[in-house]
Parts: structure tokens; C-alpha cells; sequence
């Protein structure tokens, strides 16, 4: 198959969580080799931490522009690069790599502004190189299982559907680093809870219940005094096709560590499931008990099987599903070598699904400021 | 104590489901003691059904007007009613009882109408008699443990109230009896979902939170076709003091048999509640593992003590809670015998409640026919 | 059907707890009604319990033999008696209600010795009356459904049986009274944990398996200093038929209050039930997603049904479980007035069930004291 | 550091479930680079599967003699070997590798008779080389939390330990590779469900209680007909000190998949963790509720900080757990590199936990034998 995908970094030093996800994610099924990397902004940061990953000197960068530079031309340079800055920081450095056909995995939300994003949505229109969006909820196994199974008509036309992601890590005044930049609107973007976690919620209930959000109406809220960006948010939805949901996301809500969860609701049957313990989808037909479905168990179909690796009963959970994503990423990644399409059953979250979320987190904001008034989202 | 309360019944005839669970509710804890009787508005039928619950002859009614003026008569005739019909003729019935000076137990929601609860407020103010509501969830003891524990300052100030009724029974076109009046606006008045369970869920969020909706927007619909009265709804909520909430309750939501679930974040902590598991009570002091308290279990309080009949572990449920509004009132009436008052822990719903709740529904229909806009609730 | 059945009762006394149960138990269907009472040893505590219930004052006595004798006599003396005293009282109360033809409903343990057992079997068997134990756990609608099931064949041959039920009131030297005579042999018998709560299990594990143990090992413990009776006891089963079992029953583990659970597995599938939790069954079709069948809900059938009161989705508990034994007694007592059978459905604990568990606490005593050997149960 | 830990592995070809897992494990935390194998007994299978996971064709071996031989001689050869067989191969491959001085990482149980147990003792004891078994549940965050809180004294003395292993998957006869070598005691050894995922729960028990089995009584049995060895095993424990257990194996409870659940209560408080649902644990201290305590949550410690990656509710799973044991292990072999001693934390399954495992085998097919008489497990 030609060998590992020779992979780069745009942030994810030292002291950052989610850069060690994305690295624990690209490694997971060996299919990429983590070979360049313009870790930080700070130069001896980045050193330091390219360093520590044991990379070669004359592949750390102090600059991700010139890391985009270098590698474009280097015989064995990177094919893709994962980009895990503050949000600000993401349409600047895909722009680089985009046009030198440099493949790019970029982090959630797409962008910190809505120009941003749009001037994105050209970039990659413009840029034979392809682009992915870690949306990686939609990873999880159970989370295709569901997908595949609204598609196939066991829960009928959708009527209802009510997701949230409750946390509580911002419940009292922020001090540390990661809330830093998560709440300062320069670097995150308009919204607080709505981007860093209402997007996954809007992005999930997307997801499996293949529909769009025609409109919505939000009321949102800073709690914490001083703090400048929403820390919760109740949002009412309305889809295409007429299905209605809510959507609550909230940094506020203690007890709560990273409670998302989806429920779906059609004229012949419920779907349930819980990131938390993400194994089990519960499945209600109407008029029969209630059925725990679990990972690669009985009653699961190709969708999730795709995603396992283990049999039923040992737990997989928040790495996998995110390793997931890489792996998709990594069969289109390929098929692109040869200018051949991936297989049909592979699926990524992709610069559409990152437009939709800065238009959720925009039409959220703009509602919460004409007191909750409908805003209707680009089609 | 001079005795068990002499108790009548408004409706509840053979078929009915409610009747007999007040029944029960008044048999549990052996305060009452059923005497009379107008338990159908069709002849026979209230026979049949007096004479199946054992009553004397003499005391089983065609028509509740003739029981009001005969029982107020009598040297042992009833000093108490319990109104278990249709929400169309609850104001009827219960203001021939009250100006007779016989307590009413009223089911819930107050009235069909807005203006026949003005008349119920009134007739109440003007009668000597007390007024019960049966919002029954009140009556949980994990219910009151969450109360006092809100009350006592655990929670801090509440932020988020979320709450949630949902139940699938009528996810398709009902043909029985039970759905047949709640889908029918003549007898249930405005609101389906709203009025039958929404009713109870904004009466157990303000309850608990001790908290009064200043507004609401809802998004109200009716899934199945054909039916007049919203099977569904979305409504967010702004309480007094600066809360936040969202409310849903449905009826077509498969999977969900009577899923009514509270959820309370306060700056200090959090907790949830469910009714069909209520033995428990999930607290999430902020920085500190969730804990479980259960009913009598170490960590309850007295209000729940109060409420509570055996050792921890042994599941009280639905009837249970039941019975206690039934001796909440039944405390309240015995001491109204002497001219005195209750005890100071005696909590029972009341007419204020039940006017709210009318209130809550005429909103969230009003607020739907105007593409959920903010409506301001009465003070 | 001839009005209520009239009960006696004797023990149960103020501070009583199960007497208490046993009341409630009596009441809720409105089956019974409470005329006498021998409700304590102590005839002060008697005279006051009985006006406490507001028995009539010639119907409160201050020593069984006297009430058995005299309601015997009584135009519309007792039918039945509920015998709630502490098991060493249970043969010498229950012999004198049955030889004067009265019904007794009777605690388990059956006696506090297994002379008394035997004494009691003959009683029984020299009486026209009709004798109830309440093993209140087989009156859970979830566990008639369970033993529907294996009935059926739903789970094919039984293999394992694994049966628990830990409480953790006594992980400390007691010094109440409950406490008090359950760890006193004089008082309970042989057996401490085993007696009190290990007959629970073994009664469940049979009833719902259609099984009857065969043989045991046991090794029990008293983990608490100075305790004569065993406070843990660990069991190895072997049924009649080849399936084999454990059986668990402690009242020292921390963070158990009554979990008394039951697991069965057969060739076919298994079934999992949980008391605290006990308006839901587990089933297990091998080769086919877990089903959670509720009480009323879809799925669950004729056996259920027959013993709930309420829709799914509102709990039922211990106290509607327990007035499930007293209906079906009801059930019994109504034909034996007219010397007719109850209807082929109607299923209660009897003498032999009683005579069963205290075989089994007596096999477990005897098994232990000779090193966890085999020992075999009567047939 | 020095750079990755050069690692070869035995077994684990192409359709081997356990071999992928080892793998990934070694990959997710970067620690090992695997670079030569044996990786099947059949050749053209060695090399195929070499060749798909991208090892040099010279370091494709057809035999782990041979790969022992050369690879020990080789200036970069492998420091580590993880041998995936079937039982009976582990001891003589492990061998050839502990008398070169490559440090031996190998699946559990120990090997498939006493006698190769014996053997392997000795080999290791002549070895320079380190012995890691791969116990992985004692590589959960969890576990570890549980074992640092008894060792802290949080629940006192120990008095019960109830610990079981429930799956399904041979519940019929079984007609697939995995299933075939497991239930062939010429491969598997003399125990069934005892080996395969009873050691687990043996190791398990005393990996987080810090005591040892002193003796057992066991029961097991084949249900399936023809089955040559054990499909479910009731066992009964005395631990050194006095605490009391249950073990429970089974491979025929239908609705089980990896259920290994560990509960153990002392004097104090108890703890109950669930495989299936690893991130949690609960613990109940004597008279305060329960409490859920969650990896990297507030309430858990360091043993279980070390051990996490991600923060709380975000699930990590099996891979993770088990990724654990390979880095406790790389801590251990780094520091062999320069003849140090790993942290004082570092802890890892070792060859005296083998040999522990396999005289519970031993224990419990001998005292089956006996009838469940008890067996003495040597000191």
C-alpha cells in the first residue's frame, strides 16, 4: 500500500491536550508516521517539544509557514499535516499547506471567525489537497450503528431530536491554560460553549439523523461573571423536512463531565446513546422492549464493524473513536496517491460539516441577541 | 385524632385508570376512608361502580351536585372530595363542594379553561374549605430531599434548570379511552402534552428550584396527524432571578414510558432525579464525586424522612408518592378540624399551583402561535 | 365476593417495622380489614399499638392464645391472622390460630427451629385453614414475568443460577432493636444473615427457576466481633436436574442496602433481575441485543399484568410487591369461603416453601460446621 | 531516552484476535517500534503476515527459535519479545528468548501445565532479562485507583471479595479458531473458562485487595455437551488474613459479554468496578452515600492520574488498560538499559502472578475432583 502516511503538526506542544490525542489517534492503526511538526509558537517550545517526540532536527519548525514551505519540496515531505492550534490560528496555517497540495486534519471548530471560514471554503475548493474535519464523535461505532440505522428506515421519519453536551469544568472562574484560550473570543471565536462543544452536538444530531437544521432559536449565557463568551446555551431546532429538536451545551452544569448525548425519536422507534459509555446505543421500537445494542455484539451491523477492533464487551472509547477519524482520513488519503476514490463506505466530517458549525455558533449568536428570534441557516 | 377523614369521589368509575390510583393513594397510609361516591356521569355505570368499591347505597351518586348538597347535609357526611374527571369538570365539581365547606383534592391541571381558573381561584378564596392539587411527583421523598437541599443553600445559586416528561403512548393514532379526552380540546382544554405532563414537569422544576418562571418561548406540535392537540414541546424558560431552562415533554417519543427526569446546576453543585428509578438522588457537589443518596439512606434528610415508610433499598414508587399528598392533606385537614394549623413541614400543592400551571400551558400555546415568542408569565 | 376478609394481627407492635409493611401490605387492595390485634408481649404496648390503629378495645388482647381463642367464638371474629413476631413466636401463634380454623399469614422465616418447622408442617396439615408465608420478593410482577418466562422455555435448560442479596446494617456492632433479635439465636434460630435474608434468595432462585436445590456447600461468617449468628455466607448450589448456582447473603458490605438480585442462564438465554430496581427484567436471547422488559410495557405478559396496578414507567415497589401476597392469600381465602379452588393463576409462598427455607438455613449451618462439605436437602 | 524499545513478537499472525491487541498496545503510547517477528507456525502464514504489517523481510521469521538465535546477535536486535500464542507454546518460545537476555512480554495464563509453570520460574530466575505477563485489567485507571485506596486504608480490613467473569460466546458449540484452541486442553491447558478469564478475576481480586488466595473449593463444569474443558466454575475463597470470596466464571451466561466485575468490602467502606464500564468506581464508605469516583475526576489519585491520558468523561477502554501494561513495562525496561531500578510506582504483572494463576487452575480442577473439597494454594 505504499507505506505509512507521512504526517506533520501545527501546534500540539508540550502542554496542550488535544495534540496528544490527535498523535495517540494518527498512531493508533499504524497507518500514519508522525515525521514534521511546527509545535508551538514559541520557537523553544516548539524545539523542545519536537524533540521530545523524537523527531528529526531538520523537520522542527519554529513557523508553520515554513514548514509548509520546506516540506512541499523535500522529496519524502509530509502528505498531510494535523492542525491543532486555538481556532484563530486554523484557516492561517491550512491556507499553507492547501496550496502547496499538502493534505490537512484540521481541528473543530473550522475556524475562529465567519470569514474565516468562508475564505477556508475556497482554500480548499482552490486546493487539489483534501481536508478533514475532526469532528470525532462521529467515530464511535455505535454513532455509525445509529446513522445506519435512521438511514435504513428503523426508527421511520424523524420527528424529534434532543442532544446536548453538558460539562462542568468552567463552573468556577477559569485559571488555568486550557480555559484561557477557550474563553477569550479573540482566539475561540464568537461563541464559547456553542463552538467548542455545541458544534459536536449540532455536528452529532447532523450526523445520525442525516437531517439539517433549517433554523433555531437560542438563548445563551455567560454565568460566570466576567467571563466574555457563552458558557451555556439552550437552543431550539427546527430541521429540514419538519423534524424539531434541542439542543443544550453547557461548561456549567456540575456533575457533568463530558455528558454528551443524543436522542432520536421517528414515527416507529428511539435511538439512545451516551459518549460517556459509548458502547451501548439503546434502540425502542415502538411496541417492543426496549434493546441494548452493543459494539461488534449481536444486532450490529457492517457500519459499526468497520469501526471495531475488539469484541464486544471490552470497552473502546474516546481514542478509538477519534482514531477512527484518522483512519477514514488515511483510506482517502490513499485512494489519493493513485487518483482513485476511496471506498463508498468511508465517511469523514469535511469542510462542509466545518462551515455548518460556524454557521450553527453564528446563527446562535445572532439569535441570542435578537432575544432568541429564529434565525434561519444557509441552506 | 378523632378518626379517619370522610372522604368522597367525583369520577373514577370502573374504567377509569386515575380514580383508582387516588384510591389507593387515600387507602396507603389509612388517614381516609372512601364513604361516597359519584363516579360516572352515566347512571348505571356510577351504580355499578359504587356498588364494586363497596359504598352504601344511599351514598352513591348520579350527579355530584346532589352529592355536594346531600353529603354537606348529613351528620357524617363527607369532609373531603376528591375530583377525578375529565379537566373539563373539574371547576364544576369542585365549586359545589367548596362553597359547601368541604375540602376538594383536585387532579391535575386545575381546569380546561383560563377562565374556569379564575372561577376556581375564587371559589377557593371564598371558601372555607381547603384546595389540594394532586401534582403527585411532589410527593417523592427524594423530591423533597432535593428541595431542602436547594432550600439549604447546597446547590448555590441555580443557573440551569433542566427538565424533561417525555412518553411514547401515543406516538401513533390512539383509538382507547384514556387518550381519547386528553386529545380532545372540549375536555382537556388547550394544551396535549403541555397540559397532561408539561403541567407536571414545570410544577417539579419550580418546586424543587424554588424558583417562578418569568417567561417562556415554545415550540408546540401535534406529529401525528389529525390530532388537535400538541403531542410534543420545546419550550425554553427564564425564571426569576436569572435562571435558565429548557422544558420538553412528549407523548410520541418511543421508548419512554413515564420518563419525567430533573436536572438542577447551581454554582456550587448539581442534581438529577428521575421518576422511574426515584429512590435516588444524584448530588454533584462541583470539584467533589457525584453521590448517590437514597431514600433513607445515610445523607437523606428529614423532609424525606418524613415522606417515607421503610428501610432504604426497598423501592417506594408511584403510589407511594401518591399517598403522600394524600397525608399532606390529610395533616392539614385534621388540623383545619380543630381551627388550627398544620405542622411547618406540611407541604401540599395548591389553587396557586394549579393556576400556574394553567398559566404555563395557556403560554406555551399562545407563545407557539406566535413562532415561540417570549411570553410573560403572571406574577 | 362478601365484603373484606377480617384480620388479625399478631406482633407488630409500635416500633415493629415489618408489622407495619404487613398493614400496608393488607391494605391496598382493600381485601382486609384490621378488626384485632395481639400487637405486643408487653400489654401496656399492646393496649396502646391497638388504639394507635383504632382497633376496637375489646379486640385488643394482650397474649395471642386469648385472641385466637376468643375470635374463634366471635360472630364475625378474624378469618386470618398475620403472625409478624419474631421467629421463635411464629410456630407457637401460628398452631393456635390454625387449629381454631383461622388463616395465617405468617413472616418467614417459617419458625426459629427446625423441630418447630416440622410442628408447624403437622399444624398445617391438621387445620382446614389455609397457611401463607411472605416471601413478599415473589410478588414483584417483574419476577411471576421471569418465572413465565422459564416456564415458557424462553431461556431453555437452566444451567446456572446465581442469586445475591447483600444489606450492610450490620457492618457495625448493633445496638438497635431490629438488630437486636435478628442476631439473637434464642430468637432467630440458626441462622443470622442466611435466616433473615439468605431464605429470600434461595426462595427467589427456586420460584423463578422452577428449581429445587439438591445439595450445598456453604461457608458462612460472622465478621463482627461477638455475633453468634452469621452475618455473610457464601454458597455453592447444585438443582435437581444438573443446573448449578451461588448464593451470597451479607449484611456487612458497605454500600448495599437491599440488592437483592438474581441472575438465570440457559441454554437459550438469561435473564437478570434486580430488587432495587424492580420494575425492569433483563433478557438475554443468545444471539440477539439484550431486551429490557418492563412492567406493563411491551413484552411483558399475562403473569405480570395479573399483579400491577399502574402504567409502565410509574414505579410499583416493595410495598405494592408484599400486597401482592396478601391479594393472592385474598384470592384464597375468597374460594375457601364457598370451599371452591382460587383461579389456576393465583400462586403463593406455603408451609412447604417455609419448610424449604429452613432446610436450607439448616444446611448451610450444618455444611459450614463441617468445612463447606456437601449436604443434602430432603426431597 | 535512547529511543524506542525494539520489540519481536511470537505469534499473532494474520487471524489471531489477541496478536492486533498486543500491537496496538505497544503503538498507542510510543514506547516500542516492532521490527521483527515470528508471527505464525505455518510459514507462508509467518510471512504474510510480516510482510502486512511492514517488518523488514529479514526479520520475518519462521520460527521463534531462529528469531531468538539471530535477532540476539543482531547489533540493533529486538530488547522485548510479546509471545501471543496458544498456551502451550508460551514456555518454550519464552525460553529461547530469557537465555539470549530479550526481555519477555507474554499473554496470560502462564503457560498450559504446572510443569512448563515450574520451568518458566526457573527460566526467568536464571535470566537477566525482565518477565511481564500481561494481566491488562490490572493496567486499568480504575483498578489502580481501587488498589491505592484499599492499600490506603479506606475500607479497613478486608472481610469479602466477590469477583466474577461472566461471557457468552461458547454458551453453544463452538465452531471458530478462537473458540477451538481454547477448548482443546492440548493447547489450552487443564482449565477452561478457569484459564482463559478465571485467572483474570483470581488476579484481579488480589491484585486490588493486596491479599492471597490461602485455599478454594471449587465446582465446575462442562455444560456444553462434549466439551473436553470447563465452561463455568463456582468457587469459593479464603484469602490469607481471614477475608472470604466468591469467584464466578463462566463462558455459557447468555447477555454476558466481558463482564469481569470486582466488589470487595471491609470493615470500613466497599468498591465495586465494572470492566464493561471501566472510567468508574464506586465507593461506599460506611454510612455516607455512594460515591462514583471517575478516571482523572475529582476524588481519584495519583495511581489512577498516572495511568490516564485523556481527561474525565472521555472513556478510555481496553486498549488503553492494556496499553498500561506495555508502558509500566517500557518504564522497566529503560531503566534496565542502564541497570537502574524503574520508579517505585512502576507496577506490572510478573512471573510470581503467573505461576499464582496457574496454581488457581490447578487448585480448582483438583478440588473439583474432590468434590469441592478444599485445596491449599501454595504460600
Amino acid at each position: 500500500m505504499g507505506g505509512r502516511i507521512r504526517l506533520g503538526m501545527v501546534g500540539g506542544g508540550n502542554d496542550a491536550f488535544i495534540g496528544g490525542v490527535h498523535r495517540i489517534a494518527a498512531r493508533l492503526d499504524d497507518r500514519y508516521e508522525l515525521v514534521a511538526g511546527a509545535l508551538s509558537s514559541t520557537p523553544e517550545k516548539a524545539q523542545a517539544s519536537g524533540a521530545a517526540l523524537g523527531l528529526a532536527e531538520d523537520r522542527i519548525y519554529d513557523d508553520f509557514k515554513q514548514m509548509a514551505i520546506r516540506e512541499a519540496r523535500l522529496k519524502n515531505g509530509i502528505e498531510a499535516v494535523s492542525i491543532v492550534t486555538p481556532n484563530h490560528v486554523h484557516f492561517a496555517a491550512a491556507r499553507e499547506f492547501l496550496k502547496r497540495g499538502i493534505h490537512v486534519i484540521c481541528d473543530k471548530p473550522l475556524t475562529s471567525t465567519m470569514a474565516d471560514a468562508r475564505r477556508m471554503v475556497k482554500a480548499v475548493a482552490d486546493s487539489e489537497a483534501l481536508f478533514f474535519l475532526t469532528h470525532n464523535y462521529t467515530g464511535y461505532p455505535m454513532v455509525r450503528q445509529a446513522r445506519e440505522m435512521v438511514a435504513g428506515g428503523d426508527l421511520g421519519k424523524i420527528r424529534v431530536v434532543q442532544v446536548e453536551y453538558p460539562q462542568d469544568w468552567l463552573t468556577k472562574q477559569e485559571d488555568f491554560k486550557q480555559a484561557a484560550w477557550r474563553t477569550d473570543p479573540a482566539q475561540s471565536g464568537a461563541g464559547g460553549s456553542t463552538g467548542d462543544i455545541g458544534t459536536h452536538a449540532h455536528n452529532l444530531a447532523c450526523f445520525v439523523s442525516g437531517l439539517t437544521v433549517e433554523s433555531l432559536a437560542a438563548d445563551i449565557q455567560a454565568f460566570v461573571s466576567g467571563r466574555q463568551l457563552d458558557d451555556n446555551a439552550h437552543v431550539l431546532l427546527r430541521f429540514q423536512g419538519g423534524a424539531r429538536g434541542m439542543l443544550w451545551c453547557s461548561q456549567v452544569a456540575p456533575g457533568n463531565e463530558n455528558a454528551l448525548r443524543l436522542r432520536i425519536y421517528g414515527e416507529k422507534g428511539g435511538l439512545e446513546w451516551e459518549q460517556e459509555n459509548p458502547n451501548r446505543l439503546w434502540f425502542s421500537p415502538f411496541g417492543a422492549p426496549k434493546q441494548m445494542i452493543t459494539r461488534n455484539g449481536a444486532g450490529a451491523g457492517g457500519a459499526a464493524a468497520r469501526m471495531s477492533r475488539i469484541p464486544p464487551g471490552h470497552p473502546e472509547g474516546y481514542l478509538e473513536g477519534f482514531a477512527n477519524i484518522y483512519s477514514e482520513a488515511a483510506e482517502a488519503i490513499i485512494a489519493h496517491r493513485t487518483g482513485s476514490k476511496p471506498p463508498a463506505d468511508v465517511i469523514y466530517p469535511d469542510i462542509h460539516d466545518g462551515l455548518r458549525g460556524m454557521q450553527f455558533v453564528d446563527a446562535c449568536v445572532r439569535s441570542s441577541a435578537r432575544n432568541a428570534a429564529w434565525v434561519t441557516l444557509p441552506d
